[in-house]
């Protein structure tokens, strides 16, 4: 197993109005990491993009012990873990100074051929370098729980953004849990601390559409769709504890 | 003269569709090495803060000569370069791996009491810790030229967001630009560059506001406001140049 660890300070643009790491950023630190071991493992982006397959994300799992704090040094290890022909699962682990964990990341990936945007198998001579398990089912995270109908809903509407594109020409990951987190009260943010998070991706958005957060908050506990019109964009719970 | 220099690498999720480091990201950054300056030197966050003062930016001038790109390591450079009983002019420079300039920065900064949101006269203790050449008048950047009541704007509404509010309990500087930018159509920013930006900040904008981002375009030149209601938030000029 070829384990990578990056080292990262967290910056005042980095943090939330809490003075603690962004959510977006959790992710973002996280898909960095994977990034850099690609690159150090020499299958780096492109690898693959001269063979027309990107990585996508199709699903999440996020503990939040705590989040570090502005100036706070922390470390994130990541593997992939375990793989079969068309999905890896690739856990990350934040670690603070005293090597405590205070935020675990799971993730599940997949490989898409770029032209025509459909799944693609994993070519054996870049997964080889990961040093990953051969599985014969990837162990899955269980699916987010749904929105009901009967299930009365607060909702605003997103223009996505020029900046919300990335390099990759496409909505930056990170952005849905931006829109997911903002349709909640600001005073229901101040007051409670986020737990945990499970994000699954369905559909791509791109530049210019107009998306719907939508959020079903009962207690501690949300339930979050992104709508594209009538097509499901992710699905994602989140919980949460007072304050 | 004190010159402090921090380095930092481009990643994915700093840059835009181009695959270079975006707009607010270039503030980001320069903010970044003012903070880090003023740690260094014994005068950060903590010390003003506990006198009730806090810095605030009055205004920007950015020449850009080409943005980093994705990978890319840059230094940036800054100084405190001159200071009268109000005012700080802080000019920054970043710096590609050949010590070529890439982009240039200037800066008005002023202390302003916390709690009334007044400006305040710099404590010399701390202002002369910079090693800032004392001025009866700080040099001025000239005004943005204003959007007149004939020029025919575009605008759009913003609602401001949970996470455009920083660990400062205000909204960050850097989404100025991005309401700045994202008002100009996606068909423009793909085909033009931005190489200087002058933008003055007037009145400050808090969480729950919804703003208006005007902007008057007329061939490599648009004028931009951001306006809360009638009051003027912010005016900027941005210059382009063809693809």
């Amino acid at each position: 197993m070829n384990l990578f660890e990056l080292e990262r300070r967290v910056e005042y643009y980095e943090a939330d109005v809490t003075g603690k790491l962004s959510l977006p950023m959790i992710l973002n630190w996280a898909v960095l990491a994977s990034k850099m071991q690609s690159d150090a493992l020499g299958v780096g982006q492109s690898v693959h993009l001269s063979r027309g397959l990107g990585w996508i994300i199709l699903q999440y799992e996020v503990k939040i012990i705590r989040r570090p704090e502005v100036n706070e040094v922390i470390k994130i290890q990541t593997n992939a873990a375990k793989y079969n022909p068309f999905f890896v699962r690739r856990p990350f682990v934040f670690l603070d100074q005293n090597d405590e964990e205070i935020i675990i990341v799971d993730s599940i990936w997949a490989m898409i051929d770029i032209e025509n945007r459909k799944m693609a198998r994993l070519p054996e001579d870049i997964i080889e370098k990961y040093h990953a398990e051969r599985v014969k089912q990837i162990p899955r995270i269980p699916n987010p729980e749904k929105i009901t109908a009967d299930e009365e809903t607060v909702f605003k509407d997103y223009h996505v953004r020029y900046l919300d594109i990335d390099a990759n020409q496409h909505v930056n990951n990170s952005r849905y849990f931006e829109w997911m987190q903002d349709v909640i009260s600001p005073d229901y943010l101040l007051k409670h601390e986020i737990t945990s998070i499970n994000l699954k991706f369905e559909n791509e958005i791109h530049i210019g559409h107009t998306i719907k957060s939508e959020v079903f908050l009962n207690g501690n506990i949300s339930k979050h769709r992104i709508l594209m019109g009538d097509i499901v964009s992710a699905e994602a719970v989140f919980k949460w504890r007072n304050l």
